[in-house]
């Protein structure tokens, strides 16, 4: 499913890594591309070698990027470094919005590169500016990096400026920064967006998630703390910033998050199988297979099969050989759309009764499409079942708002999409079943976008003044 | 799984189609996109218009190939075409043996293209040379059409010389041919690759497999039947060649087709389920989790939980988004290779005892490293378990030879390789229980590559004369 | 000026080598390099090494065609081979016509490689498939393989072959041929077409021009002769085909080859210097100025200018930064379309008289746009002068047809064309002084297309059959 | 000659323009296509629309970065807009240092492109850092932004700000601002960098150099005067900064502007042609030709063989078919290097005494290469003269250090450079000779890179405070 289309999306990942022993372009190249589902859009790597920073970034796929740099072996060069991959918004992005970002100023430079969204971005640009700061581009990562900068030259230590800036700071940000061949790791207070910390015998790394440093044998530490400031030298160091109610996303659970990723200290997978449990028992069903929409439903529809004690079965199949410049169709054969990119297995479905699990309706149509495509096929009955509770808010931390406007269920009744997309029926795991399934007490997520429940409230972002 | 390193491959898939009503270039796009999986290295289409042969083809997944027609509506025009895209072989390969290809002769022009692998390819060219022709390629292709000019010329009308030029082709094709605006579709005796036809209220379509039907929304028809030429026109005719034993190859169900396809009338999907289920059957273990190698062992894993009613569970995630220029880590980080692209799920595969299905084991290094990178996680014990019997022979009818000789198989016993890869138990499934779980006789399939025992002999492939 | 617009174009060019001492890959690309300007479309290589030949080729110019060959120390292996680039028609061209070709027969293999064009292609065509040949491609260059294929099988020889397939060869054609490690060179009895022979110390080779044998840093020895056989191996053996009237082509002179280049061992610098002489003398005017539309006018302005005494000047600049994919202004900046690409040097021609040349006049639309442009900026007369007489016929000997059915002196008178250009007054050189220009006896010439005396009579291109 | 090997590159040029009738975006883009030469590294578009600036800038040539823009009519929307095209340095330049460059802050937001370069740069930025400034680029033109910030915050008027932010700029630059819909263009005090100004009746421009308003058909009104700051909106109203001495480069007249342009009222191609004439009273050598090292000495060479009345003559050719991926020989074949770019035209040269002209010596290897070619080929003497006196000090206004020291001249006498370059005789312009060519004062000029004599004295480059 593309982008602006039927999928939610999360702005990036990052990635840093230091390394007594060793140069570290090629272990930021592979956690990059472990964690390239975050961003598809840009890449960027910063190294510090010979007393400066090393920038290279660019639009598309890390491997794109950096094939050059591979395939020349003209790889930055230095044992500390940080790197980024940005999510491709349906909006024109500009290379000039890429990150890392690097900062000079008379307290010397950094690198920096985020992940996350900040309610008062607008606030603190308008404060900020109306102190003198000028901003080259349209970043929250600017903002964060003019904030430090201004409370560094206040306040005479960078560590405590990045704390005071932390002060300011609203919304959700996951941060890597390269100060010298430091790299100085920052979560916000209420952990919104995951951020890990590991180490091998030869080196210390940070992450957006853990799957970055199993692809590098590296062995995960643990989560770097909302509100913590880890700051990785010789030693590795702990500082912490102005606390909050911690609050975790719920949708790196259910959809952004790879699978075999652990964040919070939850297996994603466990997880994924859990609400697909949970969904079983919410909302059964007398059926004959189990079959996910691939690849976002599948670990849902193992769980609820083994709940269920319905077989699972691949009901659908994915084509994976878009090329490049993989072009739908036109107006005219749009219908194809669907069948182009997912198959029925027709001998797995005729005349079962199924059971489809996918973990979110955006607009309807895609899901629309696939049960029209399986009942064409013989298909008995189609049951939706969908492993996330109906998105009705926005969000304002991280997750794209573009599509999210498009979320059906901000407008109709589970029974109206039940209509509207042709199923037999169709039901929602509940909030109550999202959180057991999560296992994690409700009021230590963010479920805003369900029930509007909103973490940061509105007076908070007022900001007297920095 | 990289081409060349340890995965077989085939040569080619062909699609061909006619309408009385509309311009098929997009059909033909799509129909290839749909079997790409066959073929990743050229795409090419020919189509027939104004009473002559349009033809584009290069190197390049299809989508890229034909981006540009469908970025600026340059399609290539006529209600008539074929279609192929090409394997990539190791060696090099060359522009100069994409397909289709057009022939131009004293009986006229026509475009053929083909999937397969000629036994007496090299006699066969020896006679033609000898008997005048000249070739400007080095493919099997290249030689049927000469066959087939040679023997229209002789007798005088082109179904019949197609029909008497399979008198002397030994060895596997499925053929799709543009001949003024019909389409003509040509199996070989044995049936080894499999061909389908199908239809839809506009048009009539050929294909390597069903799931190109599939996606253009056409119904299948049936199967190209082995020795048959099927000539699509204003009706449909089919007439018949040389006929012999029928032989399916076993391994476009245990691997290469894809599973929503139907081969030889019989679901891809149901055999490789019930692979699963009779290697849970003929090699069972006390496992706590049945886990597939992504994406080939998936539909085997599944069958195999089944039966055994050991929980089946995603312990391996698969990373999918290599970019155009994807490089793999140099001499120094060779073992980070398999965690680059696959990595374990922790929590599902801790201090559990391990069934690992795959669908074959070439040399031996990819399922060693899953084996040990599974153990590292906390896997207990590891019981690979291969969905197909081990090859020992070459495949002489269509499979790349290049990878086959590094079938491990080839040289060790299961024991040795069972040491080898450090598994605790490995088990491949019989030929009987491969025979059994395709559901044809055995005598209905080629099973050459694992029993030596190959459907055409040598002496037939001795031809005194043409 | 682009293809397809206002410029003559012709097919390719070719180049051949062989060397006792050193690998030839390198040679063959800089030597295509030099002959870059003769095709653009298409680049190939073939060599011979370890008993085979081994083909690239592709669309794109030859640095580009080959630069992964170079930057990854790809190179074709081998000491002999042969090497092709080939122009962009204005139709669409298909990868399966770039050459060189390989053809394999009975008598072995060889690579061809043909700059040329054939007068009596489609009756040969017609009478070798009459006799059996079957074509895949459409090109001229395989209909000459073939006659060589079987007239080298009918006489048992090669050599004798390649001469007797010349009996039946109308038009023009220089060849390359790489058989075993031999080069063979055979060249048309007219001489249409340029072809010329060099060596070094460690090796000896044959192209299209001298100025590629100068790249390399070889002597030329002197051209392939008309008729000639010049076959490169241990030693060079010259042999003779079916001779004929020589008449070379005058547009090499004019336009096609570089001026660096001596063609028919007359420097073409020579004869485009002394067309302007001569035009000076022909058409002599009062001016203040002389001007080439650059790049193709310059010479003969020198030449003009020289003569007449008057000043040269460049009073036209060339923009030279087209981009890969530089478009031309739509509809509403037609009129834009020659400014981007040159523009006027003021002060150089302000209030002057100035006497513009050019090699030809295709259309007129640009010559009209220059005029008004030197008019605009403030020239008190321009005087269009053309160093080629009027082009009143169509070439059947490789100049490209398409373009040349625009040529405005097929239709108009000069009086006419004068006018609708706007010039103060046009003269084009007499034939005579064309002819005088280039220093040969005009029936050593092929002045078809300005006279329409063709070389080869039609019922020459009558063959009674081979 | 590629950069960083024998020529020196100037950074940079700028457009900008406004119309009342017309979007802009295909007059930037022909603009930019103009002034490619200086620039061929990024180019971008900045144009205001709807209340907001739009970006595009990406590495390449103007024709790549925009082609999809004008392929598939996604140009940039609006009446007003700036362009920029920056130079290729050997240092690893870096998509973020790619103009315009957008800047938001308290007093709004402008887009802003800059030519030149700054001599307190350092200092500046220091200061700026100092107060507090942030910079997220290397670039000079970050710097000036910040500046132009601070002071018009600080005065309360953009235009303003511009006049006292240009009281502390030292060193070269040419500037286009994009504020709201008004084009505001700046030059130094010193006038090193042109800049000038033109309209036509639908739309008010300003350039680099004229060549980019005659490729858009406008007139030139002016240049913009050392000091002044053109505020284009409505009407066009001029402004005054800081004023200094004027001192014009006299390199952009030798090398740098295209022949075409007007540089300072002066034609750059009356300059070149003088230089010539007074290189040939200055440096006479009884010879029989003059020749051009092409494309940069062909201006003075015709102006040499006016005044000499030696013959003027196209000895070298230059090869112009790069490709994108132009690779030169390796190692081994470096000698050939020359001889792939340039071939003598033998039949001119042969038996000659020539007078060859460039414009500039860097290492010297290129024209030692030249002379050797030049008498290999039969020439009977070469005597080199050089259209600029001897570069001997580093200029710190624009022009590439890396290249620049490189000169042969800073370290060697004229008779050390003429033994090793294999000349018979070797001689430069004299200092005067080239300031009577410009036909300028001297003192109006900075010829500092010959005699050390800077325009800015390194007091005033110290600051007291901002």
């Amino acid at each position: 499913m593309t982008k602006c289309e039927d999928t939610p999306g999360e702005k990036c990942a990052v990635f840093g890594i230091r390394s007594a022993a060793e140069e570290v372009f090629d272990s930021i190249y592979y956690g990059l591309y472990a964690l390239q589902h975050r961003g598809q859009e840009s890449a960027g790597i910063a190294t510090f070698s010979d007393n400066k920073i090393i920038l290279y970034k660019n639009m598309g796929l890390v491997s794109d990027v950096f094939s050059d740099h591979l395939k020349n072996d003209r790889r930055l060069p230095g044992r500390s470094g940080i790197g980024h991959v940005r999510y491709s918004t349906c909006g024109s992005p500009g290379i000039e919005n890429a990150q890392p970002m690097v900062i000079n100023y008379s307290g010397g430079s950094f690198a920096i590169a985020h992940n996350g969204d900040l309610v008062n971005d607008d606030e603190l640009r308008a404060i900020l500016e109306r102190k003198g700061s000028v901003f080259t581009t349209t970043s929250d990562t600017e903002i964060i990096a003019q904030l430090i900068v201004k409370e560094h030259l206040r306040t005479g230590d960078f560590i405590e400026g990045i704390k005071s800036a932390m002060n300011y700071l609203r919304g959700s940000y996951s941060i890597v920064i390269l100060k010298e061949d430091r790299i100085i790791a920052v979560r916000d207070p209420w952990g919104f967006r995951p951020l890990v910390y590991g180490r091998s015998d030869k080196a210390v790394a940070v992450a957006s998630e853990t799957c970055a440093l199993d692809s590098l044998g590296m062995q995960t530490v643990r989560d770097v703390k909302p509100s913590e400031i880890l700051v990785i030298g010789d030693t590795v160091e702990s500082h912490y910033g102005r606390k909050d109610e911690v609050h975790h996303c719920m949708f790196e659970y259910v959809y952004f998050a790879r699978p075999d990723s652990i964040v919070n200290e939850i297996p994603v997978y466990e997880v994924r199988r859990n609400l697909g449990r949970i969904l079983a028992l919410e909302a059964p069903v007398e059926a004959d297979l189990v079959v996910a929409v691939p690849d976002s439903g599948i670990t849902a529809a193992i769980g609820y099969s083994q709940e269920s004690k319905i077989p699972y079965g691949e009901g659908l199949m994915k084509n994976r050989y878009h090329g490049r410049t993989f072009i739908m169709p036109g107006q005219k054969q749009r219908e194809l759309g669907v069948k182009v990119k997912l198959n029925v297995i027709k001998s797995e479905v005729l005349g079962k009764k199924i059971v489809l699990i996918d973990d979110s309706i955006v607009r309807g149509t895609t899901i629309k499409r696939l049960v029209k495509l399986l009942k064409d096929q013989g298909a008995a009955e189609v049951h939706v079942r969908i492993s996330c509770p109906p998105i009705r808010h926005p969000c304002h931390y991280g997750i794209d708002m573009q599509s999210y406007d498009q979320f059906i269920a901000q407008k109709k009744e589970v029974k109206e999409i039940e209509k509207q997309i042709g199923a037999d029926s169709l039901a929602y795991i509940s909030l109550e079943g999202l959180v057991h399934a999560i296992g994690l007490p409700e009021e230590k997520l963010c479920l805003a976008c369900l029930n509007g429940n909103y973490p940061i409230k509105e007076e908070q972002t007022k900001l007297s003044d920095i």
